[in-house]
C-alpha cells in the first residue's frame, strides 16, 4: 500500500492506494465519528463492491445504510441528488453519519455534493473505483451536479476525510473507461511534469494491460501532482485552473452532445488537442509536440477530434464555463510541453480555428 | 444609519442598518467585484423594492439580472432553488457575478444557497425586508432549503458580503410577520441578553406600532447578539445552537403542519413556550418565570400554544432534527431566564409532557 496526504491545514487527508484495500474496512474506521454510514453507489458498481464494503464495516459494528443510484453522467443532476437526500432523510441519517461515495468521478461528484449540503455537511469519504477517480476527481474536494446549461455549474468545494484507492477495482472496469481516465493522467505530465510524461510514452501500453505495478506508479504519481496543486490552491483562485487543460473545450463536447455521450477522459482528450492546436497557433508549440502528444493519446485510445458540433455552438458553450470572467474566455494552454499557463487574449478567431482544426471533417 | 460587523476574519462584513438604504446603492458597490448583478427576490416584495434596487445599480453601471421566485415557505425547495439556477445560467451569470437576495427569510435562505452551489460559490448579499430576516436569518451565514421530510435538511454556511437592513422596509410588512419577527427578538432575550429582555418588556407596544427609534434599537441590538454568537462559533460546534431555543419543536410545527401555514416565528414562539415547560419540569424555572415568558410572547401577538398535532408525531418530526445525535434529541432549554443551554438528558416522557402542556386541547 502507498500512501500520501493532501496538505490542507485542519483539513489534510490521507490517500491510500494499494490492491484489495475495500476488504480492509479497519483502514475506514479511525475517520467514522459515528457508527453509522450511507454507503452512495450506483447500479454497476453496487453489484461488484457494495457488499463487500458494507458487510465489512457492519462486522466491525457500524450501522450501514445503501443508497444505489442509476450509472451515468446524464443521471449527475439535481433529481438524481435528490434520491440520496431521501435515503438519508427516510433513514434518519445525522449530520455526524458519514457518507461514503463508492464508485467514478459521478458517484464522487454527487456523493460529495450531497455530504456538502446535508444538513449543512456531514463528514464524506472517497472510495474510487475507476481511473479516472482514482487519478483525479476523488482529491481535491471538487463536487457538483450537472445543469442542462453547463457541466457541474452547481456544486461546492468540500474536501473528503480519506480517499482509498483499491486498484484491483480496476480489474472490472470495461477498456473504454480505463482509457478516459489516461487522458488524466497524461494531463498531469503535460502541464506540469516532464519525467512522468517520459514514463507514460513508454509505459502506456502496459498501463492498458492492466501491469499492476505500472497502475500503482501512475495513480500514485498523478496523487502526488494533484495533492501538489490543490495544496497551494484549495479554491482555484491560481495554479489550480492548470488541471482544467482541455476542461472548457471538452465540457462544450459533453453538455453539447448530452451528458453520457462522451466519457468526461474522451471529451478531455479532444478539448486537449484543440488547446494544443491553439497553443500551437500561438506559436507557444511546435510541430513535432503537436504529433507528440496526438501520438500519445492516440496510443492511450483515446479520441484526438472533437465531436461534430457546429463551432458557433462550441464557443457558446464554452461561455457557460465557470472560467469565463467579465465575459472573456480563459482557456489553459500548453507554452511547451510539461508547462502550462492560464491564457485570456485569444480572439474568437483564434478559438475557432483551433476547433475547427480538430474537427472530424477537418 | 447604525453599523457593526461580524468577526469572522477574511470572511468579516458589516450590517448597516438604517431607513431609505435601499435607495443608497453606493453602499453596495464596494462590495461588488464585477459589474453584474443578479436580485433573487418573490412576487410580493419584488412590486415593492426591486425595481427602485435595480435602477439605482443600473445607474451605477451595474448589469442587473432578475429572479423572482412565489412566495412563501412551502417554496424553499429543491424545484425553485433550480429556478434561480436556470435563470444564473440562462442570463451567463459567472462566478464572480453577485447575488443579491431581497426579501425575507425565504429569499435569503434560498438566494445564499444557490450563491454559495453557483459554480461552487458567487458573492453574495443579503438585503433583508422582513423584521425577522433582519434580526437574524440574514446574519450568519446560515442557508437552506426544506425537505419533505424536515426543514433546512439541505443547505450550506455561506456568508454573505454585506447586510443592508433597509428598516423603512417594515412600513409595508403585515402584522403577523412583523409579530413573526419579534420571537426571534425575544429570544435574544431569553437566551443570553436580560437586559434586551427587560428592554423589550417595556417596548413591545412601541415596536408593534413600528416605532422607528424602538425597531432600530431591537433590530441593532438583535444583530450584536447574533454576531456575537456567530463570530464564537460559525459552524454550531457549540454555543450557537443556542440561538436554536424553541426551534427543534417548531419546527416540528412547520413540517407537521405543511409548509407556510406556520410562519417561522410563530412556529419559534409556540416551540419556545415547550421548551419553557420542559426546562420548568427540570425545576430550572418557576412558575413566575413561566408566566413572564408567556405573557410577553402573547403582547407580541404570537401564539403560546403549539399546532394540533399528536404528540407521536412531534417526537417523530423532531427526530428529524439537524441536532440530533447518535438519535438523542439535543434540546436548548432554560436554565434561568437570560440563560440557555444544550441539554440531551430529557426522557421520551419528560418531552411528551411538556409538548403536551403545550397543545391547543390542553
Amino acid at each position: 500500500m502507498q500512501s500520501l496526504t493532501v496538505q490542507l491545514g485542519e483539513r489534510s487527508y490521507p490517500i491510500l492506494i494499494g490492491s484489495g484495500l475495500l476488504r480492509q474496512p479497519e483502514l475506514l474506521l479511525p475517520y467514522l465519528p459515528r457508527k453509522k454510514a450511507v454507503i452512495v453507489s450506483n447500479t454497476t458498481i453496487a453489484p461488484l463492491y457494495l457488499d463487500c464494503l458494507a458487510k465489512g464495516l457492519r462486522a466491525n459494528g457500524i450501522e450501514v445504510v445503501e443508497s444505489v443510484l442509476p450509472d451515468g453522467e446524464q443521471h449527475k443532476d439535481l433529481q438524481t441528488l435528490n434520491q440520496i437526500f431521501d435515503t438519508l432523510l427516510g433513514n434518519r441519517c445525522e449530520r455526524s453519519t458519514t457518507l461514503i461515495a463508492l464508485g467514478g468521478g459521478v458517484i464522487g461528484d454527487m456523493g460529495g455534493f450531497a455530504a456538502a449540503c446535508y444538513q449543512r455537511g456531514m463528514p464524506f469519504i472517497q472510495v474510487p473505483t475507476t481511473l479516472l477517480s482514482q487519478v483525479d476527481s476523488s482529491v481535491g474536494g471538487k463536487t457538483a451536479i450537472n445543469h442542462p446549461l453547463g457541466k457541474n455549474m452547481v456544486g461546492a468545494f468540500y474536501q473528503p476525510k480519506i480517499v482509498l484507492a483499491d486498484t484491483s477495482t480496476l480489474n472490472t472496469l470495461p477498456d473504454r473507461e480505463l482509457s478516459s481516465g489516461l487522458a488524466e493522467v497524461i494531463k498531469y505530465g503535460l502541464i506540469r511534469d516532464l519525467p512522468f510524461l517520459e514514463w507514460l510514452e513508454h509505459n502506456v501500453e502496459s498501463l492498458l494491460e492492466r501491469n499492476p505495478e505500472a497502475l500503482a506508479f501512475a495513480i500514485h504519481r498523478s496523487c502526488v501532482n494533484k495533492a501538489e496543486v490543490v495544496a497551494a490552491d484549495e479554491r482555484e483562485t491560481g495554479e489550480r485552473a492548470l488541471l482544467n487543460l482541455g476542461h472548457t473545450f471538452g465540457h462544450a463536447i459533453e453538455t453539447g452532445m448530452g451528458y453520457g455521450e462522451w466519457l468526461h477522459g474522451e471529451a478531455v482528450a479532444a478539448g486537449t488537442m484543440m488547446a494544443v492546436a491553439l497553443s500551437r497557433l500561438k506559436g507557444w508549440l511546435d510541430d513535432a509536440d503537436v504529433h507528440r502528444i496526438e501520438h500519445l493519446l492516440l496510443r492511450a485510445k483515446l479520441p484526438i477530434t472533437g465531436a461534430p458540433i457546429a463551432v458557433d455552438r462550441y464557443l457558446e458553450l464554452m461561455r457557460h464555463d465557470k472560467k469565463v470572467e467579465d465575459g472573456r474566455l480563459r482557456l489553459v494552454l500548453l507554452k511547451g510541453v510539461g508547462s502550462a499557463i492560464v491564457s485570456d487574449d485569444s480572439s474568437d478567431a483564434q478559438i475557432r480555428v483551433a476547433i475547427e482544426s480538430r474537427l472530424p471533417n477537418a
